[in-house]
């Protein structure tokens, strides 16, 4: 048994219906030692690629063994396969759509193990049409926290189904273009620009000052939220390390049209 | 003390007043050792019909021994009962208004045992006005979860309310009729239909097809949800068992109008 | 090590995005024997006010010790200090932007401790933008609870931040002026006046009825919701001691346009 531990929950469920609830009640069932957090039910309907980038970057809080489960799944019922990747630290838990994409790039793909999860041992018995959050992936989640070994519920695979996730391009050494891959509940437009990718922008030819554009129209780039004044639509690298788009006290999705797939560029300018 | 004890809650309060809470907090003071889940604080407002069939598709996936508390009362506050339902698993308190309804119906009334709870040195003690999901049902689902016996809390009565729950019709051997019970958030419709209604159509006589009719036009009947390519009306027993109403990837309840009580039909045919 | 500890949450992040749950993931990683607690995510964004009020209504249903984590921050990100404040029997911890000043208030301000958090070897140690729930709130939380001194954490200070806590006005000993503090999701309007202030009004000279008055019209006083038959505004004092204004199983705020900063009075009269 792992000593204390950590399985999350990342749906599209919502919480009005008692479809969480039901995942939870099987995983106290099989092993009422572990601590359930939800990451959120409320990624938009079917939104695999949001799911995945929201997974990556929350699971970097969690505890080393943590186990996340994510479920958004147009193709529910169907013969979708469900997976167990297994980084370094971590577990994933979830059907075979892509939804760890943006987790299997950041890990690389050579140092993640993927498991296409078959021992319906480990399965919640009962008739008739499967609810695989409830009846795979819970369950499984569970076992795994009693310390089993990930090569118990069935053969490592290659061919996973991976879904493009946006990516930062250099135009050259001094300039970059990215884009914006969600919207928060605050209004606030997030890219998939990293800090990392900023500092690889080469300096000594073009200049040390960093100018982030949206539709042709340079903005600030601030340290902190409280620093604009006004309602000028401004730029951060955020608390995660994105770089994203804010207006200070404001909605700056509504005010500015802001959506995703919108692109961004930064670039070295003296 | 039960080990590793379970506590749920199913109410009408939603989560942005801090009264979910305020239970949860009464919980752990007198049992840390309570692991509490939330089935859903998101029933309608006042549905004690509906509260009384989620808790009980719900409760099956929950650990035997599991305490679950409800609260949706239109009467709270006036001289409306608490009671306590134990069944042979498990063990549900609230107010005395129908909300067990389901519970009891399944479970069988001569199985079940109802407590009038009245011990209220296990009640919160405080003055003014009583919030009984705070001041009695909290606390003595606590009380409980610590192994104190039922009988503890009052004395077992057999004069409780019961409503009326939509019951499936069978006009003849061959066909049936119920009707929706809910829509869930992804517009699915959920009908009182279960896979053991299905099962108990006569097939001997008039045939071997289960044709489902919704608003008399009959609808295919699959699988899994995958199955259906389009976006017409088809239905399926859904994965806690029972008929339900979908239209793939969409909203079946706005798409077609569907409401709370529309009447569905089931028929053996050739 | 604190026994059984109870970290709560209260915050206007909503539970769309992964913040609330990068900081569940933060305290479990230091102490994964701690409890977490929800009070509330829905907090009007900014509204420091209803955050200071709904946390001091809440916390008094929380066992002894409990840690309460408060973050509605507008400056967040600016030189905003942490601070934590100690009562006689809680903790609470956020910035210093007045969110405590409900709970200091009732507590007196001679009685409490404040402390600037400034000991970082407890923080989330990481490049960038603060995310100061996540990476100072939570794991100073979370170190606490643990059984850390409080002074471990940094110095006492007495300049820390007030906000104007809306008050109760006596025009003599025989009548009050409160006004509505906030409007629960049933639609019903809780002022500031408490029960002890009712008590406090002095019978002797002027009667011994209690009159609430709202827009110049008098109300009904009820001792709970069921008591009111008819769709008529009534005064009731709530559960948590609170004068609140109710339509019986309807929205008193829509059907009376009752808004926050509306004013009631109390009078004693024949």
């Amino acid at each position: 048994m792992l000593e204390d531990p950590v399985i999350t929950l990342t749906t599209d469920f919502s919480l009005k219906d008692p479809f969480v609830a039901m995942m939870k009640g099987v995983i106290l069932g099989i092993n009422p030692k572990v601590n359930i957090v939800d990451i959120t039910h409320s990624i938009p309907r079917h939104n695999i690629l949001e799911a995945s980038q929201t997974l990556s970057v929350s699971c970097k809080y969690f505890p080393p063994g943590t186990i996340h489960i994510a479920v958004v799944d147009p193709g529910v019922g169907s013969s979708r396969r469900p997976i167990m990747v297994v980084t370094e630290s971590n577990f994933f838990i979830g059907p075979d759509n892509g939804i760890f994409s943006s987790i299997i790039n950041e890990a690389g793909e050579d140092t993640v193990k993927v498991i296409h999860i078959t021992e319906d041992e480990y399965f919640l018995s009962k008739k008739g049409a499967t609810f695989h959050g409830r009846d795979i992936f819970a369950p499984v989640a569970a076992w795994l926290s009693k310390g089993l070994d990930t090569n118990q519920f069935g053969k490592q695979i290659n061919d996973y189904l991976k879904i493009a996730v946006p990516e930062v391009t250099f135009s050259d050494g001094s300039s970059l273009t990215g884009e914006i891959i969600s919207i928060d509940s605050f209004g606030n437009a997030i890219s998939n620009i990293t800090r990392d990718n900023l500092s690889s922008l080469d300096p000594s030819e073009s200049g040390n000052r960093l100018t982030v554009s949206y539709n042709n129209t340079p903005l600030p780039l601030l340290s902190f939220y409280a620093k604009s004044k006004d309602s000028a639509l401004s730029a951060i690298i955020n608390s995660s390390g994105y770089l994203e788009l804010f207006v200070n006290q404001r909605n700056a999705a509504d005010n500015y049209h802001i959506k995703v797939g919108d692109k961004l560029t930064v670039s070295l300018t003296h």
